[in-house]
């Protein structure tokens, strides 16, 4: 008898913040299994900011979604039936399968995870894409030097709060802004030097100046915007500002203004790089491993938001623009082992 | 009997576009030569469009004029005068003595120019601070391949103008925008494969693609403003930005604003990076020694709008804000060996 999947289909292009009418859960079932291919059972889906700009038509950097699809995303699971050589059953796996309960594959994009090294959800995060954005994103594009001072903004998310936990592992002060007062005492638990809760400030200039009294050399940038602003008026000679990020504009429904900020980076002799994860994909290994060690040394910790069932992953998604997630917003479909 | 001198002097901070009552026109007697002095005639003044953001209010990244101040800016000139062991009448010296017919030195800062090698105007052009500023900037700032697509906004000018060449030089495709039809011809001349008119264009983006079929992978930007908000549309992955001026915003009044330009960064995994040359000084020779050989090889030429007197400078420097310059832009105050 076919097993069931339950899929989350893109229903229309949201227009600014997602709805939850956006999307549509539709049932299927599982296809018979080919030779050279295997069955996966879902245990996490990850849902993840970078996924709004590819609801839009054609505007972002990836292969758009089109109204109809099966929303895309990082996923985790288990393999329950194999008809595929390299792959048995039982194995953790890791793909692009999206926003469904269960997903056939032949092992195309696929990467084994090994659960003894830690929980399977880290797999999509400290230790999946976000904690590797955040470590090729801090350091390849970064560049801290010990005593520098990093301000990241969306600090408390999966990938600020990997990312000041390695600028401090580097000798770095370090400083982030977040979006609630719990987020704030989160960064202190992981050790930042400074944080402030963004939705408090008035004056971000003054803000910055407090949590970064010596200015700021490595600015972290996972928001954009009015924050922004204020980071570029705050910048050291030499500064590099880390592009990772403009959460404060996915949705926005009119191109935002802004102040003109490339004066800046000529008065500071400074630099501002975007970067995509995958640019560093022969080198994911060298960043998992670090990341590993450090986690195994008590030095790297990480924190998940995870909500349960295939219908909350909507919800999940529209809370990232909320600021409701801590870490990494994580969506289980069935717990690992079980 | 002692020399007359005669100097310009800021008498207000310009709002917006200077005036040239902003500037006022002052006669001094040149003091005598202490032991370790040496007199120059000026034969050059160098008007640049940095020295906007000098008369402001601590804005900008160098030391501000102050009311009162003998505007400071390079001149090169001859000495005709010497109470300095290692400096003898007759040699032709380059300075950051400003807008004066004379002036005493203790020779700080002060570089020789040898005439042989080329006139001495071309020490405040092409090898002087904008020849060197577009030697680094676009090389160690912009690194074109051959077969690139180098775009240049303000590329008439004196900086664009090099920059342009030497981009040729390094084989890439390069093309430019600039501020009238003259300056359009004036391009062709020395080898950019395209050059449109601003002034003339409503739609960037479609001028950029028709001058860029292949889109932008070094953009060195003189002007910022919607000149460069067009250009971060059309920027290739992997594009670097070299951000050598903003003329287009050194008269605004209020911040300028404009579109929020960083995502495009992140989408083309891009980089935007300032620089002052004075950060390669420690290299300057090299810069010159190349630009020595391209211009004796006939593969570099250079372009001077000169103006005599000093009486009108203000006027010179004006006039860099309203385009009316072809290349360096220079007043005579005494031909040299005259």
């Amino acid at each position: 008898m076919a097993l069931t999947n339950r899929q989350i289909q893109l229903a229309a292009r949201p227009k600014g913040l997602p709805r939850e009418s956006d999307f549509a859960l539709v049932t299927t079932e599982v296809p018979a299994l080919q030779d050279g291919q295997f069955l996966v059972r879902i245990n996490y889906i990850s849902v993840d900011p970078y996924m709004r700009g590819l609801m839009n038509e054609g505007r972002s950097y990836a292969n758009h979604f089109n109204v109809g699809d099966v929303v895309l995303g990082g996923a985790a699971g288990t393999i329950i039936g194999s008809r595929h050589r390299d792959y048995a059953v039982g194995e953790t796996v890791l793909g692009f399968w999206g926003w469904q309960e269960y997903a056939v594959s032949d092992g195309g994009g696929v990467h084994r995870f090994d659960p003894s090294i830690a929980p399977l959800s880290t797999s999509l995060g400290v230790l999946g894409m976000p904690g590797l954005t955040a470590y090729f994103g801090l350091l390849d594009i970064g560049r801290p030097r010990a005593g520098e001072t990093v301000f990241i903004s969306g600090a408390a998310g999966a990938v600020g709060s990997v990312a000041g936990q390695i600028a401090k592992i580097m000798g770095c002060r370090v400083a982030g802004s977040a979006g609630s007062a719990e987020k704030v005492a989160f960064l202190k638990t992981i050790g930042f030097d400074a944080a402030f809760n963004y939705k408090g400030v008035t004056e971000y200039p003054a803000a910055l100046q407090e949590a970064c009294p010596a200015g700021i050399d490595v600015y972290f940038d996972n928001v954009g915007g009015v924050l922004t602003d204020a980071v570029f008026t705050q910048i050291n000679p030499e500064a590099r500002i880390v592009l990772c990020g403009q959460i404060d504009q996915y949705n926005a429904l009119t191109p935002p203004q802004g102040p003109r900020l490339l004066w800046h980076l000529i008065a500071k002799r400074a630099r501002a790089e975007g970067f995509l994860v995958f640019q560093f994909a022969s080198r994911y290994e060298e960043g998992q491993r670090a990341m590993a060690r450090w986690m195994a040394e008590g030095r790297l910790t990480w924190r998940e938001t995870i909500v349960d069932g295939l219908e909350n992953t909507p919800k999940a998604f529209i809370g990232l623009f909320k600021g409701e997630n801590v870490g990494k917003s994580l969506v289980r479909i069935a717990e690992p082992g079980g």
